[in-house]
């Protein structure tokens, strides 16, 4: 039959659903999931939510969300957008600042739904390839990213879990002539964050999930920050009423339980150090990490192997096999007792 | 400052949230919600659920509301597709079906955030004017029609709650040259449907909300029902984990109810009728609705006089200043109490 899809929808590939393996007695360190549950404040609002309530929409705009959000940062209800995860922001930012005459610019290796965000949008994609083991920003990337009307930051850096230096980053902020997104999906387990460059510079949008450090992954709630103008675009391309009541009630229980999050998140950087002296022990290559995952590289560098040998012991981790990353793991850190399990494993694997 | 948003964004007109006014006793009759809460099995199941797991990602794919869905129609997992509400879906099938080479058909008067989703599109518009009156479908449909690419119809229509017939409804599907969309928001309170077409035809998508017979907008679930070419398509431009796990937990229980599913949407038929024949009996032109609300038009015509004198006595019903619907109102089947104060009030208004 005759396709009726747009040309760019027919060229793509199909979407791919992560990795969900049924194993018994799973050790599942692949998609950078917290360890912990979420606050207990969360567990408290949806058993006292009242379900009559639900024959009703939910706030179309989430003003309780986002005034929240406005508070803990000093911006204004008007500077904050919330989104059924940061996804739904993200879809939102590609449709409004890419097409086929307006390219995007990714860093390589970074997240790689980016170029799927771009494709559906018909948009050319520059790569920019960040240094070899290192990691680092190149000096040349405003000159690359030049012809591009939206550029994509992750900081922390997914997968290499690495943090650009911010006065690099605003300087690149400050000089590029388009919109920069800094998604900090993992910026609560980083020693800073670039929040303030959303505040103080006009095309600059920080993004941010509950999905990691809120321990809020089912739950789908995320959050974007920028000048009003932004925000006020953004709006007009977002789903009428994107946020459902049961996600707005327990994200803002979340929000609110600092105490909890914090304690919690101080947890993950502990268990991150501690994880990454042990691989390192191992003779790992482990970049320094600002996130709740290492990136790593197995002694030889075969991480292909490693990864297959690690799931033969129900120990998931990721594996990217593109160039830049196929001697590296992605492993995202676990409980005490499933790093445990992982680091027996390798021992049992380089025994 | 420059504007980087592409410029079809730009040239959108804001978003405008649905009126949530803030009144004391009112009674809220302008946005179809269902007068009755949700299947009691909704709160069981969010009583019961283990917090902890909300820490995970959510099914990408919603299988098991995709299963229920596929076996209540006759159909297989690979012919729906999950949505966060409606809207969700519709996003999706602009996205994949719409550009400014790819016209979209909708009938006037329908559902107006047709057109904003192809405005974000940069989509040409074709607005086919329905009968007056009788709001039929005009007998040269297809010929106006033939530019687009993509046909949207409302069975029952809205806002004019009235029935196309079903056999006209299916000559336009195996006609048209391009994908059509009914869109079945309404369908459970109308005495047929059309998702048989969506299962013998190729270019035919059904689509279904939960927000109007399920009594649950706050919850924000829709599917559509497609051939399994349009299904794997649409699924590339879903946002990977669009449903969240207490949607995807709260919807399945509520799908499952089927007794008390029948039970609540045979009453509010009985009370459609019911109020239909006392708007009749008070010289009101009542539309012959399918749905759960009227389209009427009061004695004189004056719509937005009746309008504001309702909402003087906090009785919020829909008035849209359109030509061709200036002399309506739009009423949502309220509760036996709402109905009667809206009675009431329009007794004394034209007393």
């Amino acid at each position: 039959m005759k396709s009726y899809f747009r040309p760019e929808i027919d060229a793509m590939a199909g979407y791919v659903p992560g990795e969900q393996p049924k194993m018994a007695d799973l050790v599942k360190l692949n998609t950078n999931e917290n360890p912990f549950p979420p606050s207990p404040e969360v567990e408290k609002v949806l058993r006292a939510f009242d379900c009559s309530r639900l024959r009703r929409y939910p706030d179309p705009m989430a003003d309780a969300l986002r005034d929240a959000f406005a508070s803990r940062w000093g911006v204004s209800r008007a500077n904050v957008i919330a989104g059924n995860g940061s996804d739904d922001l993200l879809t939102m930012i590609f449709r409004a600042f890419s097409s086929p005459d307006r390219p995007v610019a990714v860093l390589d290796p970074s997240y790689s739904l980016y170029q799927e965000l771009a494709a559906m949008q018909g948009a050319p994609v520059i790569r920019i390839g960040l240094e070899p083991r290192t990691f680092a920003l190149p000096a040349d990337l405003l000159e690359q990213a030049a012809p591009a009307n939206l550029l994509m930051i992750v900081r922390p850096n997914a997968p290499t879990g690495t943090l650009f230096p911010r006065e690099t980053v605003k300087g690149i902020c400050e000089n590029f002539d388009g919109i920069v997104v800094i998604d900090e999906a993992y910026a609560d387990f980083a020693p800073d964050n670039c929040v303030d460059f959303a505040r103080e510079l006009p095309n600059v949008i920080v993004i941010r999930t509950f999905s990691k450090s809120y321990s809020m992954a089912g739950i789908r709630l995320g959050y974007g920050i920028a000048a009003e103008e932004i925000i006020t675009g953004l709006m007009k391309l977002k789903d009428s009423y994107n946020l459902d009541m049961l996600t707005q009630t327990a994200g803002l229980a979340a929000f609110r339980d600092e105490k909890y999050f914090t304690a919690r998140r101080n947890e993950v950087v502990s268990m991150r150090e501690a994880l990454a002296g042990e691989l390192r022990k191992r003779n790992f290559f482990v970049a320094d990490s600002a996130s709740n995952f290492l990136f790593v590289s197995p002694p030889g560098g075969d991480a292909r192997r490693v990864f297959d040998e690690l799931r033969r012991r129900a120990v998931i981790v990721r594996y990217f096999s593109a160039p830049v990353t196929a001697a590296y793991l992605r492993i995202t850190v676990g409980t005490p007792a499933e790093n445990a399990r992982l680091l027996a494993a390798i021992d049992e694997i380089f025994s």
